[in-house]
């Protein structure tokens, strides 16, 4: 399949307020369901620039620095980053807001991939992904060398061939900024 | 704080169904629902751990391999592997059981880190883990290498500071078992 | 209050999936599910022009002429059009989207009034909309009928009062559009 | 189709209690959650009216005046007010409760439509409804007002031919009482 | 305290419709889901009879002879039978109907009991209850053995006091009915 | 069927964390909850009895005596004790559990039963149990008696039939433990 869309074809938002069932004994908001709305977002975002059926295949490390109060309006924002084959990169970026106390801030900054399928979940190609800003140029080269790091932690790649993945160690990516 | 808990004492099993609300278009259970699922069990060992609110801290990278179909029972076992001041990483395996068909397979092998907190949230020191089985002393010893790679990730410690996780180009965990 | 904030300012879009839970014995999304969804969103709108705790006052007529399938993702835009003292009167677009078949439609265009209140539930004034595109300055102007036909309806205002609301009869609003 | 029915057989009586997650920062409940309720309350009565699957073709205008706090028991009442060919109206009651306080107030008064639809989704005619008691008698005669307001809010009906709707400045209907 | 209250004036009737997420493989109403909504039902007629928070206290044996399809629509009728200083036993009658189908039949009969409570969990005197109708004095006076038999099941009553209690192998209630 | 399995194969633990829409207005869990956990994690030790799916048949009297609040981790461990032909009881035991009090409880002590269906819901042969502890055995040779006044209960069997159930006047079940 030689198609190809450009990387923000595939921008999905969703935006979701703290409600009681979702917070813990501190009256914050869960990872688990944090990550369990990340997925969904991204699922969607992979959707898009697929117009396939997707599957979750991997979720990368998140940290959660930044509790999310009851009440506070919660914004996702996904896109694809890149294709392999049948698999898509989704950057996800999510901000958390206190509205009557007019504040933001973004809280996570996280990476899922997604595997297109047929209506018999068998693998299907997907159109490349034709990165245009300068932030998605970055997210697009950074693409290969995330996925060598899922393939080595996932041991489906033996540490010495992943080339790409040595400049981890040496990560110059854009720190996390507000809206 | 000197006091020290065995590792076992930490172990919960949680067992759920999966309910239509819970799957996807190709009626498997989807990745957000399941990482829910983890982060809840988790959080209970981590409670039992250290007898305090716990909060996610962290999730490190999962991949979905083995989709999980509709009807099917899910158990979640759960246990700290060790300690670190305020915080304690917890493994968690994961079964899908396909009861009629008598078939389980174990699906998941993923680690969570919580931090214990006062009731104002703040950080507090929890007990030592005691790792008493084989098993358990191997994950004991690699959870220094996962702190590593975490810290490294949230770009909260330089790489060549992170003596530990150059093994991981070396890994030797167990490969995964079936129950 | 002298401020003014730009419609603009107040917008927000939300992204569902329709889950077999939401649906009716026909596979398709209930209508009281969509509205909900509607108040959400309109609220968080309501909360961002005013940035204030918002209660619902008032849910114009709705119809319901699309059909939402299972698993469709519904986008849903909202924006404050107007403020009247301590009421606002906010706009809901909503799109439906197969995307598997490539197909998006706009099945919605709804009006949702909110009421800005302190912590005892206490009206409290908001911010004045400025309107800014021609779209935007043809919601503005509409709104004064709307208020009226809400008023009659709710049988707090005298019919022979409605001076605008004679204009319903020669309504020459945007027909709906896709996007 | 020749049947008929008087319109009280189509009474349902639904009870809710408001729950955490269904109120919003004021502990009350949110205007969303019940129109949900209104909506499957009257579907119910509509499938009682004729025995069909049914679809939400419209919601009136609904104004929201009286809180409903976290813990009070919600009461529903909805019967058919009159049948058009495949469609029909249904008038819904709504009364709060604090039982411990002893309170009851009726909160709203609200009309929705429903279509009745065969396993394609295609409309089919319903039994003509009988009304008998002098209410339902006066909401049968205000349905065809309501009906063209209706049309002519959707734009389906030119203003000029909505002979009916001139009396809707002259309403007369009962005002709201306590139950 | 001297108060006494008819049996009648404590009645809920609540309506719920089967969706998927209520449902077992065979897409039957989970026996679980359905001793929820009892409870509530129950909870409510209790409410209401005592004008108190009320907890459970306990549910006696039910039998689930008759399944109730998705889509199905559950109609639950609770109504406290007599008072036991500050506890009360509450019958619930449950109907499932295919409403497409006209087919309406009455599922379940259940005894729950319900303490009355202050706003400190200590119980608190109830009225008594005043039973009018043929069947509701049947009810009062079949509590008193229901209640031997409750004890003795856990085991806070020596069987050899339950005087009333020998009439169970005696029963003479009504058959279940249609209605 | 002459197939034969032990007890304890049946066994499964189920873990739930008590959340704000579970609890009532005193923040203690509801009784109606917790009988639909008891629900799926029996009906998940019939079905690993089994193989089958199963529906549930009969849920024993059950008494509350401990609140559970809000917060709790509540435990509930089944196994099914005795299988005649297609139908099978199963025990439940629930633990209630204040962690960061480190308080745990034994609450409850419940049996359900349920029976093994076809895909078509026709009741099919179980394999026998057979009992291997002391406790199992004693719970094994109290599931006639219990049968039978389940049966009489549900005027399914004349009491003076129910040889058995006598000696329900003179249980001598072990007391409720901590564990």
């Amino acid at each position: 399949m030689t198609k190809k869309k450009s990387a923000s074809q595939s921008q999905v938002v969703m935006t979701e307020m703290v409600l009681p069932n979702d917070t813990n004994t501190l009256h914050n908001l869960m990872g688990g369901k944090l990550m369990h709305w990340m997925d969904i977002v991204a699922a969607i975002a992979a959707q898009k620039h697929s117009n396939r059926i997707v599957v979750t295949a991997a979720a990368d490390s998140i940290s959660f620095k930044h509790p999310i109060a009851l009440g506070n309006v919660v914004t996702l924002q996904a896109q694809v980053t890149r294709a392999f084959n049948s698999s898509m990169e989704v950057f996800i970026e999510v901000w958390a807001e206190d509205i009557p106390a007019n504040k933001k801030i973004q809280t996570h900054r996280a990476f899922f991939t997604f595997v297109a399928v047929d209506q018999n979940g068998r693998p299907i190609e997907v159109p490349e992904v034709v990165p245009n800003t300068p932030e998605e140029v970055e997210l697009f080269e950074g693409a290969l060398r995330r996925r060598q790091l899922r393939l080595v932690l996932a041991k489906r790649m033996d540490p010495k061939d992943a080339v790409e993945l040595k400049s981890i160690f040496n990560l110059d990516e854009k720190p996390e900024k507000k809206k």
